[in-house]
C-alpha cells in the first residue's frame, strides 16, 4: 500500500533541493503553476504572510527550513547565528507561524543542537533536522492513509462517496496529506466512487487547490458550493466525511478551516461518519480546549475581494472553527486510531511509544 | 405598524407604470442600479431567463404583468389575444416560470375574464388582475412581517441577532420581503440587534441583493461565507434563522434557495428557532412532497463563473433544497402561522377564509 501510495504521488507543494526551498504558490492556482525559490527567512516569511502556502504542516515544515536558511546566512556573514535563530524564528511567527509552533520548532532545533556529536557541522545538524521533519510529515501521511482506509472498508467494502472541505491534501503539508492522503488510498483500494469538495469560500481553497489536486491524479472529484454540503450529504449519499485539521486540543477540540465545524453537525445529522485526519504533531496537550487556540492562530477575517464588498455591511469571515470531540467519530493520526477524541485517549495516544 | 413598515420603503424591485413594467437588474447589484423597461412578453421573458430577476413570487408578479403586455399587442395588431395568453404563458414557461405556476396564472387571468361585467374592457380587466396579484402580494409581505415580528417577541423581548440566507427580501416579490419583511420589522420594534446573511453561493444573491437591500434602509447587516454559519450562529448567539421559500408542498416540505436545509439542520443542533415566511400562494396542496417539486423548478446546477472551473472536475451546484416540514419550528403565512407544518395544518390553513 505504501509503495503503491508513493508510486501514484503527482502533487508535492514543496521541494528543498541544494539548500534552497522552492514553494508552489497556491495562490495562482489552479491557472498556473508559478514555484517561489526562498533564498531566506525574509523569502519564506513574506510566502507564509502573503498566503502562497496555507496548512499547519506545510507552514511548519517551510518554517524548519527558513531557519537553515537564517543560520546559513549568518554563517557567512561571520554574524551570531546561534543568538539568531530566535530572531528569525520571531520574523516567521510576525509572518504567521503561531506563537506556540515556533515555540516548539525552535526548542526542537535547539535540542538537536545540544546532542549535536562532536565534529558534527551545526549547520548540516539543523539541516538534518528540517529535513526530518519534513520526511516526518511525509511518513505520517503515509501511515494515515492506510490507518483511514482500513476504518473506511471495516465499515463498509464497495465503492463510497466521500466528502471533504478546504485543502487537506498534500499541498498543506509534505506528503500525501491527510484528509486528502485518505482519499487517495480509498482511491487505490477501490474504495472511492468520487469525492464531493466544498469550495471554501472565501479563500476558495477548496475549489482551487483540492479540487486542482485530485484531478491532477486522475480521482474523481465534484466541486459543491459551501451551502449545499448538507444538501449534497443527503441526496448522493455520502458514507464519510474526512477533514483535516490546524490544530487539536487536549479535550478533542478541532481547530479546522472554517465549514468544518457545519460539515459536523450535517454529518451527525445524516448519520455520515466523520473523520478527522491529523499528524500526533498537531495534538496539542497544553492547550485545554478549542478556545483558547484561536488567539495565536489568529482569528481575525479573511477579506472579501473588493468587488465582492458593499459599503456599510459587516463582513464576518473567520479562519478556523471549533468542533468539539463528540462530534468526531475518529481521530486518525500517524500514531493509531481514536473513537470520538476526549482528555484520557488523547493523553494515552501522546504518551504511547512511537512504532516506526 | 402597517404604516410604519410602509414609510420606511426604501427598496422597490418592480414598477408597473404608464403600461410598462420596469425591472431592476439584480445581477449588476450592488455595484449599479440599472432598470429594464419591458414592453413585451419577449422582454419579460428575458428577463427571466437571463436572471436578472430572482424570487418566486417576482417572477409571478412579473409573469402576470407580461400577459398584459402580450394581449395589448394582439389587440393593436388584430390578432387573437384570447389565444395568445396561452402561447404566451408558455413563452414565459420556456423562460422559467415553472409550469404549475404558469398552469395556475393563466386560470385566474381567464376566471377573471369569464366572470367580467358587460361592457368591461378585457384589457383593463387583465391588468387590474396582474395588478391586483402584485397589491396582494405587498400586502402580504406587510402582514407576514407582522406576524412574524410578534413571533419573535412572544419568545423574547429584547435586542435579538437574526440569520438570513439567499434574498428573501423587496427584491424577491412586490413588497418589503417575506424574511427580510419579518428582519425590517423587527428593527422597527426595537428587537434587532444585527442581521447575519449568508452570501449564497454561487449566486451570491445573499451578498449581493439581500446585503445591499438591508444596507440602504439603514438596517445592520453582516455577512458571512456559508461555510461560517453554523460557527456565527454559536459565536453570535442567533435567536431565529428567518428564511423565505419558493414553494412549500403538501406535507410541509420547504422548497427554498440552496442552503435553506443546512441552515435548519445548523439551527436545529443550537436549539436556534427556524422561521419560514411565505405567502400562501406559495403554497401547493397538489404537491404531495418537495422531491416532486424539483422537476420543474429547475434542477439544473448553477454554473460557476470561468475563472472558477478546473477542467476534468465536476460541479454540483442545485439551485434549491428540500427542508423537511419538522425541521420548520414556524411557518409564517398572511394567513396565519402554523408550528411544525405538516399535511393537517396546512390543509386546515388554506382551507380558513382569508380575513382581509
Amino acid at each position: 500500500m505504501r509503495e503503491r501510495l508513493l508510486a501514484a504521488e503527482q502533487v508535492v507543494g514543496l521541494v528543498w533541493r541544494e539548500g534552497v526551498l522552492h514553494v508552489l504558490d497556491q495562490r495562482r492556482l489552479p491557472g498556473e503553476q508559478v514555484w517561489q525559490a526562498c533564498h531566506s527567512v525574509s523569502a519564506v516569511a513574506t510566502v507564509l504572510a502573503e498566503g502562497a502556502l496555507l496548512g499547519a504542516a506545510a507552514r511548519l515544515i517551510c518554517s524548519g527550513y527558513a531557519l537553515v536558511l537564517g543560520a546559513r546566512q549568518r554563517v557567512d556573514e561571520g554574524a551570531d547565528w546561534r543568538a539568531g535563530l530566535q530572531v528569525d524564528r520571531d520574523a516567521l511567527c510576525a509572518a504567521g507561524l503561531p506563537a506556540q509552533e515556533g515555540e516548539r520548532l525552535l526548542a526542537r532545533m535547539q535540542q538537536r543542537l545540544a546532542v549535536m556529536k562532536p565534529g558534527a557541522q551545526a549547520l548540516a545538524v539543523l539541516e538534518d533536522e528540517a529535513r526530518g521533519a519534513h520526511q516526518r510529515d511525509r511518513e505520517a501521511n503515509l501511515a494515515m492513509a492506510q490507518l483511514g482506509v482500513e476504518l473506511i472498508r471495516g465499515f463498509q467494502g464497495n465503492l463510497q462517496n466521500l466528502m471533504s472541505i478546504g485543502c487537506a491534501g498534500a499541498l498543506a503539508g509534505g506528503g500525501i496529506g491527510t484528509a486528502l492522503g485518505v482519499v487517495r488510498a480509498a482511491q487505490l483500494e477501490g474504495l472511492l466512487e468520487r469525492c464531493y469538495l466544498g469550495e471554501s469560500r472565501p479563500s476558495l481553497e477548496g475549489a482551487h487547490r483540492a479540487a486542482w489536486e485530485l484531478q491532477r491524479e486522475g480521482i474523481a472529484a465534484a466541486l459543491s458550493a459551501d451551502a449545499a454540503l448538507a444538501h449534497v450529504m443527503k441526496e448522493r449519499g455520502i458514507t464519510w466525511a474526512i477533514v483535516g485539521a490546524e490544530r487539536i486540543a487536549a479535550n478533542g477540540d478541532v481547530l479546522g478551516v472554517i465549514g468544518t465545524y457545519q460539515l459536523a453537525v450535517a454529518a451527525m445529522h445524516h448519520g455520515v461518519r466523520l473523520m478527522v485526519v491529523a499528524p500526533s504533531a498537531l495534538i496539542d496537550l497544553q492547550q485545554e480546549s478549542g478556545e483558547e487556540g484561536f488567539h495565536d492562530l489568529g482569528r481575525g477575517p479573511l477579506a472579501y475581494s473588493p468587488h465582492e464588498r458593499i459599503t456599510g455591511v459587516d463582513e464576518v469571515a473567520p479562519r478556523y472553527d471549533v468542533t468539539p470531540g463528540d462530534l468526531v467519530d475518529f481521530l486518525v493520526t500517524e500514531r493509531g486510531v481514536i473513537e470520538r477524541p476526549d482528555a484520557a485517549k488523547l493523553t494515552q495516544l501522546m504518551c504511547r511509544k512511537r512504532l516506526h
